[in-house]
């Protein structure tokens, strides 16, 4: 019998949801590191398995193309393998869509993930077709390691922090789709919507990474810049701070016509797919080298420290990032910072 | 524009659905047979995949406890792989659940799963959590080909047609518990209802048949025998004439206290984790002995002929079976013939 005062899962939040859970699964042994990274090495193949989820009412966001979410959730598997230095082979798509769904749009989702398919060099294998009351898709991907695995874990004190580029289109375009703010220009909203329809996944980065010794740990930036970044002090029991944070310049144009803070677009805004990533500080020449060498301009955003906590670096003062990330069921509600109520009506 | 007439999910069935996808996906070079059977064998690898999902409301049976719902997700990808004559290893898993729903609610439904892991000894590697408005769970399951892959294809004209068990329970105890059935005994309502909650897979006998090269092709019988059988039909182009239909005997109880026909539960019951699997005839002998020596009674249901289509055999008259099994999204809703409104609201 359950009690009357049973938690539901928004009193939890995702993180604790996943501890709970944890506790009830038996430890494996074909696996590494499968209880902090996105993607699960599987150790006697070099393979890395990965799965991430779409439904209609949560992702899909006005304006957004069944295409663009089909490619989207492509491009977040994409994002979990590349992350850890692993190549995509393929995907299983389990597909649950109501009977009264029109069949060009699950057309149209498909046509997105095959787009994504060819630019990713992946393959789309089979899966599994079943009636459920809205649109949700999971894409189960497998990948091939290329050179070695890089986990989250790994960073220590004086490594340097890196992303693979520049944040806040997303959380400019949330913003703009959901709380009806302003663009500036045709330009800006173009820029920021597109980030948010069309996400791309850094692979090639992902692969080199895994090429150079000196890459310490890795993550890619799904959950938010600054989570993410949590989430590497956390498992790395170590601290970080920042001495910069690398704004797209349409996005700080956004903000301001709108008065928002752009730092609180690229360290909240979530769904962007930059990995971020530490270095030893003898690798730092040779990986901004190789990523140049592929047109990516990585950058160093900070530093490893021993005390624990994320922190910014503003003018030799030093101050806490507050963390309030991407957290599904969060009570909080901080995850919706940027979704109006016509995506969590439930 | 979308067409005002355009056409729906339930207007195709999902047989239409699959094939007008597989037009949009290009042909994969990594995998086997990947449009024919339910899992997909990595050449490379050794390795094959499969999904599966079930939703709270198509597939939660009344009474049926979380923790059973777990358990069958378990138990319907291991009978995919263990079809093929693969041995599970691990999964992933995709869980979607609105923010309202009791955290007891998913850790039983894990309960569930960890036990169906125990018992088929695979891992659970980890998965997506997300939010959606009902509870949907997909499971991606990879396997270790043991011998070989059984594919569905295969059969030949002359081959023999077998079962690894009885048939019917789990099409009686959707009777009973969707369309107001009563059961004879508390004994027969037991045997039933015990069927449909916890099925069971055959994955010993599936790597049993891998070992044995007269096995010819392979398919369990989750979309109900006659399709199953249907389905290996179409795939080699035969025709099988059916001999005996094994029956489980709670199910003919359960049929005769209802006026049912017995053949139509055994039939179209769907939802039963069975193989069927063809052999020639030198082989079996072999088949029969080793699945007798790790106590499974397979029988010989029928025979492979080159004339197109499913019969079954009466006292030397040949009468041919319909085809109505467990198709999802079918117009016809054949495959709602046990399932009651309340499963099929949307």
């Amino acid at each position: 019998m359950r009690s009357v005062n049973s938690l539901r899962l928004k009193d939890l939040g995702e993180r604790e949801i996943i501890r709970k859970l944890l506790e009830l699964i038996p430890e494996p042994k074909l696996t590494r590191s499968n209880r902090i990274d996105d993607a699960v090495l599987l150790k006697d193949f070099d393979l890395v398995v990965s799965c991430d989820a779409v439904c209609d009412i949560t992702d899909k966001l006005p304006g957004m193309k069944w295409a663009d979410l089909g490619w989207k959730l492509g491009v977040m598997c994409v994002s979990d393998v590349a992350s850890k230095g692993a190549c995509p082979l393929g995907t299983l798509i389990s597909l649950n869509a109501p009977s009264e769904l029109e069949m060009e749009v699950v057309e149209e989702f498909y046509e997105g993930l095959v787009e994504a398919s060819r630019e990713y060099g992946f393959e789309i294998w089979g899966g599994d077709l079943g009636e459920a009351p809205r649109f949700l898709a999971s894409l189960f991907m497998l990948g091939k390691v290329k050179r070695r695995f890089i986990s989250r874990r790994g960073a220590r004190e004086g490594d340097l922090v890196l992303v693979t580029g520049k944040f806040g289109l997303t959380g400019a375009a949330y913003h703009l789709l959901l709380r009806g703010g302003q663009a500036p220009s045709e330009h800006v909203r173009n820029t920021i919507v597109q980030a948010a329809y069309r996400p791309r996944a850094r692979l090639r980065e992902g692969v080199i990474l895994s090429e150079i010794d000196g890459v310490s740990s890795s993550i890619d930036s799904s959950d938010g810049l600054a989570e993410s970044l949590y989430q590497l002090c956390d498992v790395n029991q170590i601290g970080i701070v920042l001495e910069r944070v690398p704004i797209a310049q349409e996005a700080i144009e956004y903000a301001e016509y709108n008065g928002i803070e752009p730092l609180e677009l690229a360290l909240y805004g979530g769904e962007e797919y930059e990995i971020v990533f530490t270095v030893r500080r003898s690798s730092l020449d040779e990986v901004l080298d190789r990523l140049l060498s592929i047109g990516c301009r990585a950058e160093v955003i900070g530093t490893v420290i021993k005390e624990r906590g994320l922190f910014l670096k503003v003018e030799d003062q030093v101050q806490p990032i507050e963390r309030r990330g991407w957290e599904h069921y969060s009570r909080s509600r901080n995850r919706n910072k940027y979704l109006g109520a016509n995506l969590c009506t439930w």
